[in-house]
Parts: structure tokens; sequence; C-alpha cells
């Protein structure tokens, strides 16, 4: 018995949910969860079908597209543990809660490698026993150091990549190696305060909360389709510096959780926006 | 083009939604909403289905009946507009919300009646055109007074009784009377303080989050399914008092979620649960 | 025995507490609640003192007077109800809630009068015999106009105006006459979706919470101090609409929540800030 | 320059701020933050005051005794870094990350050892070089079992004792040595199901949100006095397992936040109750 995980995406029309959920009943797949949404708005329909049985694959697919509207999309993956390549920088935040969590059993993940472009996460990762490769951004220009880096990554099969804290803006070279398939968490409730420095932009507004944003990476810095947010209430007694710190605990569990979704193949991209089942 | 609102509740089994699905397609239903709930433990399955379409009810709930397992339960209910009596003591900020929220649109429901143990809130209902009715419980026996309230009640033919801090307890006879059609705001996160003047007994306790729970009435106090809890943060600086007040936006917020969710055919009673679809 | 509020604001210096507290000490008042609050990175001290006794107003400042540092800035006001008046556009929900919210005492506030750019929430008001007064914008100028209402406004000699949903910016002229006493909700979590249809911008961006905030008006559009903020989740089943229809409760939440600690004198603005107690 | 905290706990009498500030003031030393409250129920004056200077010790408080009512209680302790003993059972995520905060300084502890009834959370332990000791609970009565802890964690000389789910009951012989200095972490939104298997208990009872609390251990299992509370929202969809699964995540963040409260001296323990400055 495996578990896989159908999506699907195509132009809505009347009687499709029977349509796929009978073309599943007739391969004697039982199906453990389904959800499914309609934009009424651009006329599009998406669903997420969890089953369990004998897959024969090709068959499966071949059934369905001959009930589903032309230019239809689909996937069809198993269920179970992925496997991903974590970039960071200094924080140590939000990767320490990636290994902790993995380590766990609280992420259903495999950590193939941390790569960094400085050195001061290798003795956090190496408690984990997790492959750490420096590669310095300095005296190489962005492209080459881009290049080094995927070198490296290229080389894990990963499934994803996640932006644990990594804070250099990668060029658009390197997001179409993996598209919708990076995952960053930008430190502040999006849109409000992209780029550099978003407490000391929170603090100068003097927002009364403070938020970040897990989001798939596109060539438009922090403008990618988001996945989760959540938000801290602050009040005046709050620097910069505390929003800082206060706001560590936020990007760690959103980034956590973004990743849980994206792993479960709860996420799918549709434009610049995200349907999360 | 009607719309209508259709839930399925009945063992589960391989093949219902496409089961389900596939009949309302063969009557050229459309499916707007759907949402589906296997609760695995007990192996029961739950189905809403939002349908626009020319109705053959009967017709429908028959072809359903040959494809679902025995001793299924199916309600096929108008979308829109229903019809609500309103019960109060003393206290106008539930009741006050109703009215206005009705008042604007922002809840889809007529309101019959106003029925009350006291005189005090009759001014706050006046203002909005809504018969009030004020039956004292002094002087007579419980039984004496529920059966005045149900004889002025029942000429309603309300869907639903709202107690809206109707302080207090209703008779299992009353209860009966509207089985799953009685919906109660209690003034504290469910199961803590059940009973009486639960804000003294969280400030006693020393809580740090105070709450409100909307649930259906059933024969046991404070004890019936489930509708909708929320919460807000307090501390050392609230009395008892004060979290009273606050709590009251809280109560009012919780109640008219949950009313929303009720008269949007969104809330299906199960055992002492509800799925909320 | 009366009670008031002094509010102090003056630049930051050793055994600040002590002074003030003591000539409070010297006046024989007592000190009900008090709350301080250093600015470090400016060296600006801010406290709010509550206060009850016999007061002797001019007394009381000028001993303090004589022990602050040079350039401080005191209020002494009595705490109890303030006098507003609400400028409205077409929608109820804000003002529906201030309405009622005063009804019942929730809100310690003498609503003077509702003025509108329409004659839709009319009925509204009248239902809590408030005055309310329709002022065209149609066939004036924009000055012309505001001239109208201030006008109206000025004969009541209101503390603050709230803008409930008012939909039209104000000239610098018309804010300069109520410096740091109009309140406006933004129904948006700023600084993000400044300007016309925030709803549809966050919906266009697909993120995953909403929000309202409460400020005062300054000169810059969506730009002077925030006082409250709050948001919600919202998910991709949400229409632009949809966002909108769920962000009203947010809105009318976090426009009495600002108004509330506005009339407690809670609220200290400090540049383009404020400090909230 | 050092930084010291004192608390204050005494009858309520005016000019308490005015005195208490007023002695720190003579011995020159400035109020970095201050925090007063006033419970006039029981007419009972709090207040922590942050100070920084050059302290005589002996001198401040034999000075304020002299003008603070009989029978007060004070206590000035250095601020910075206290010494922790972790107790566990089996359970990875709160230890996980204390060990991880710390570790990355978010917490600002000394972790001296971690004590547990079962091995199983020693390699975890190890990673962070923190001594691990194992007092298996079979064969033993539980007296002497808490004895065999005791005669281990007492060598340490912590200054709190933190149980991060260790999931037996302390007995009074054991609580009276920690005084008010052995954090728990409990799996609900106590008082709401006390005892054990609170996830169970929750799904059971259908609620829709669930929560975690972090209090004092007295000798009434989960009556202690509560330091933090936070809730999550579920749904009809969590099963008792995924209600635990979610909940872990509230259960480390709230110990964490507990946990950062007392270490700053921010807790009073008052009654049953806390005030949390």
């Amino acid at each position: 018995m495996e578990r896989k995980i159908l999506i699907t995406d195509c132009a809505d029309a009347q009687g499709l949910i029977a349509k796929i959920t009978g073309v599943c009943f007739q391969h004697q797949l039982n199906i453990i969860k389904n959800s499914e949404f309609v934009d009424n708005g651009q006329g599009r329909f998406f669903m997420r079908t969890e089953l369990e049985g004998e897959f024969n694959d090709e068959g499966l697919l071949a059934d369905l597209r001959k009930v589903l509207p032309e230019q239809n999309h689909m996937t069809l993956v198993n269920a179970g543990k992925k496997r991903i390549v974590v970039m960071v920088t200094k924080e140590a935040h939000c990767l320490g809660d990636i290994l902790m969590k993995s380590f766990y059993g609280a992420l259903d993940v495999e950590i193939a490698a941390v790569v960094s472009n400085y050195e001061i996460l290798k003795p956090l990762t190496d408690k984990f026993d997790v492959p750490f490769h420096f590669v310095s951004h300095e005296g190489v220009t962005r492209g080459e150091h881009e290049q080094k880096m995927l070198s490296i990554i290229d080389t894990y099969n990963a499934e994803y990549l996640v932006l644990a804290k990594y804070m250099r803006v990668l060029t658009p070279e390197f997001v179409e190696r993996y598209p919708n398939r990076i995952i960053n968490i930008h430190h502040s409730f999006l849109p409000a305060f992209v780029g550099a420095s978003p407490y000391r932009q929170a603090w100068e507004r003097g927002v009364k909360i403070i938020g970040a944003t897990a989001h798939f990476v596109n060539n438009c810095l922090d403008e990618g389709p988001i996945i989760k947010q959540d938000v801290i209430p602050v009040d005046h007694h709050y620097s910069a510096e505390d929003m800082a710190r206060s706001g560590r605990d936020v990007e760690k569990s959103v980034l956590s959780k973004a990743l849980q979704l994206v792993l479960n193949e709860q996420v799918v991209v549709y434009g610049n926006k995200t349907v999360v089942f």
C-alpha cells in the first residue's frame, strides 16, 4: 500500500470532482483526504487528493487526462520524506529550529546539507551530523559565488532549497534553476517593509504589530508567492533590536510551518499566489 | 436558478465523493463549493455540498440514497436568510451586535423577536423595530415560565433560538423542543469555568487568557457541542470586573461568528461535537 | 474627590519619578496608577499618572515645573467622559459599533454629532438620537466642502474627531484645526497597502493575513502616528470582497479600542509615533 | 556599574513610589525601568525597579525598610545569567528549544544539567555538552526516586528547576525543597483538562482551541501560580494525536517565554497568582 498526492489544476467545468474521484475509484484507490478550490474570478479549478492503494501512475494520469479539460496540469508525488538543502548566513534560529524539529521527528525531511557564505553556523550544523559547506562571497563576483554554491547544491538533488535567513539577494539565473522550489523567510509582514532592515523600518514607523513571511522566491525580491505569515504584538517599549529579538521566534515558527506545508504537498503556486490546502 | 446546501452524513466507504458528486452532475447541478471530512476513528463520512441549478429535491435525495450506505443522513436546505428568536436577560452587547449586524447586512438573518425575563433591553430592541416580549420569571415556577416563553416563541416558527446572554438554565423539556437548534454563548473558554461567574473563577485562578464559547445547548449545562471559541490575553491588572468588561467583546464576536456559521449551514452536529465546514 | 490624569513628557534625568511622585505626595494626591517610559535612544522621559484627591491645578503644575528639566511638557486633564464628533461616508459598521457601545456604556463618550457627505447613515444615527448633519461634497470645491463641515463641527466643541470610515482625504488646513485630535481607521495593516482599495491590493498580493490600523491623522495620508493595529487570517478562498467583509469586524474593533485608549488619556503622541500606556 | 533588580511587595500606602524611588535617588542609582502594580482589592503594592550604579546592598535595603510599611518583602538580585536544572522524561521538544535558545543566546541561562527518568534524551543533551543524569524510577519507591534525583540536583545549586515535560507528579517533600522555584509546562489551557492526557480530553470535548500553561509547581497538581499561557486553533480534522503534535510548538514556546520572564525577575508570586511585570 502506497500513499500519493495528486494535485490537479485546470479550467473549471461542471462535474470535475465527480470525474476525478470516479477515475480514482475505478483504479481502486482510496481517498484519504480531498480538498478542492475554485477561483471563480479566473474560472480555475484546483484539487488536492491524498490517495492510498496500489498505483499505476501512468495509467491513472492517462485516465484522468481523458476526463479533464485541455491544458490541465497534474502532479502525482509520493507522500513522505523530502530532501532539502538549507542556505544560511549568520543567524542560528531558523536553521536551529529545522535541525531540531527534524531531529525529533516533527519535520518529515532529510536535511541533505547546509550551505553558507560564513563559517559561523558550522558548529551548530555539525552537532546534527549534517554536511556544512562554506562558500565565501568575498573576492568573487556575485555570479561566481552563486556558481560555486550551485555546484555544491546541485549534487544533493534536493527537492527544495530553504533560505533560513540567507541574507544575500539571489540572481534570476540562480532562481530559475529551482523554480518555485526555493522557500525564503522574510523578517517582516510583507508587503510592509520590503528590502533591508525591516525591523528598523517597523520601529521608525511605530507599528504595533510585527511579523514574518515565508514565500517562494521569484525574480522580484520579496515579491514571490506567499505561503505563510504570522505576527506578534509590539509596543513603544521595543527598540528596533528588541523587535528583531522577538521577531526571531515568529520567523522560525513561520518558516517551519511553511516548510511543513510544502513538504506535505499542500501548497500550489498559482500566478503570484498560493493555494494552501 | 436556486442555491441549496446538501449535508451528507453516513458510514465511510470507498468512492463516496465520486458517487455523490456524480449524482449531482446527473441532475445538472453545479457544485459551487464542496467540503468533506472523514472521521477515521469512527469510520464516519461527512460532506457539505453547495449546489446551484434547478432542483428536484425528492428525486435528488432518492438518487443519492441509492448510492449511499444504509443509515445515511441527508439534509437539503435552501441557502439564504434564516429566521431566529433571540433570548436575553439584561446585558446588551450580544443582542446589540446581532441587531446591528443584521441592520447593515453583515448577518443574513431575520430576527423574528426578542424574548426576555427582564424589560431592560426593550428600548434597544425597539430601535430596530423588532418585537420584544417580556416574560417575568417571578412568581411562577421554572416550568410555567418556560411554557409562557415557548407559547410566544413557537408562534414565530424560528429555525434557531439564540441565547444572547440569557442567564437562566433551560430545562430538558425546553431543550427537546429545539434539538440542536439552540445556540448559547458561554462567557468562558469551556470546559474551564463551567457554571456561574466564570470571570470571577478565572480571576481567582489567575489565568493569563480568557475566552468565550458558542455551543449548541443540550441537556447538560455548558456541555453541548462547541461551535466556536475565541480568547483574549489578560494580566494581573485585570480585576474580575475588568475581565467581564473585556470579555464582552469576545462574547459578542464569538456568538456572531457561530451564528453566521450555523446560518450558512456550515455546522454539522456529530455526537457531542461539531464538524464546522 | 476628583480624578485627573497627568501626562509628563520631558528630557530624561535621574530621579524624575521620585521628584514627580514626591510633588504629588506633597499635594496629598493619591496615585491610582502610574506608568513611565524612557526612550533611551532619544533620552526622553514619559509618565502617565492617574491621581485622585483635591486638586489645585495651577499649584501642582507650578510645583512640578520646579523639579522638571526645562522644556518639559505637561497636561493635566479630568478623567471621564469626552465629547466626540464622528465623520462617516457610507459604511455603517464602525459608526454602528461606536453608537452601540456608547449606548450600553462600554465607551465612556458623548457622541455630540455625526457628520457625513452622504445621507445613507442618517437612519442609523437617528435611532440613537444623535444629531446627523449631511454636507454633500457635490458641486463644491474640496475647500468649500471642508469649510461647511467645519462650520458645523466647530460648534460642538469636540475633543476628538473620529473618522469612522470617512472616505475622503482631508486637507492640511482641516487637519491643522484638530492637531493630534483626529482619529482615523485605515482598512489595512499599515504601512502595507496605503491609499485606495487596500483589500483589493491585499488580495492581489496574496497575503495570508489582513488587518486594520487606527492612527492619528497628520498631513501625510495614512502616515500619522499609529495607535492600534490588529489582524485576522485569510486564505485563498477569500475574494477581495470577502476580505472586505471579514475586515469590517477588525476595523470596528480596532477603532473602538483605539478610541477607548485615547479617551482614557493613555496615548501620548511623540514625533510620528505613540506611547500607549 | 552593576545592574540589579529590586522587587518590593508590601501593604499599599500613599507616597510609596516617591519614597522608594527617592531612596534609590539618594543612593545615586539610576532607574532603568520601573513598573508598579496595586491590587486594590487586597490593598497590596508591588514594584519592580531595574537599577544601575554602584550598590551598597545592605545600606539600600536598610534605607528602604525605613520608608516602607511593616511586613514588607524586598528582594534585590543581580540582573543576568541564572542557573537551571532541567527535568525531562521522553519528549524532546521543550528541552530542545531551551538547549537551542541557550546555544544561540536567546535565553540568558546556564543549563547546569539535565536529569531524567529515561535515557532517551541523552543523545540530544550530549550534543550541547550539558551533563545528563539518568535516574530510573523502576524498582524504587517514589520517595526513593526523588531522593536520588535531589541528591544530584542539589549539587548544582540551581536557582530554578524546569520541568520540560517531566511526566511524573512530584511529592510535596520535593516541591518544598524548591518553593516557587520549579517551573512546569502543562499541555493544556489550564484549568481545562488537568491531569493526564489533556489532548485526548480536549479531543473528546470537541474544543476549537487548545493551549499550554507554564506555572510554578506547588503541592496541588496543575494548580500552581500561572506564569504564561498561549493557545492555537484546532478543528474537527484534528485527532487527539494531531492535537498533541500541534500542541508541542505551543508548549515549547510558552515554556521558553515563561522561563525568560522568570530569569529576568519579571515574575512575582502572590498567593496562588503571579504579577508579571
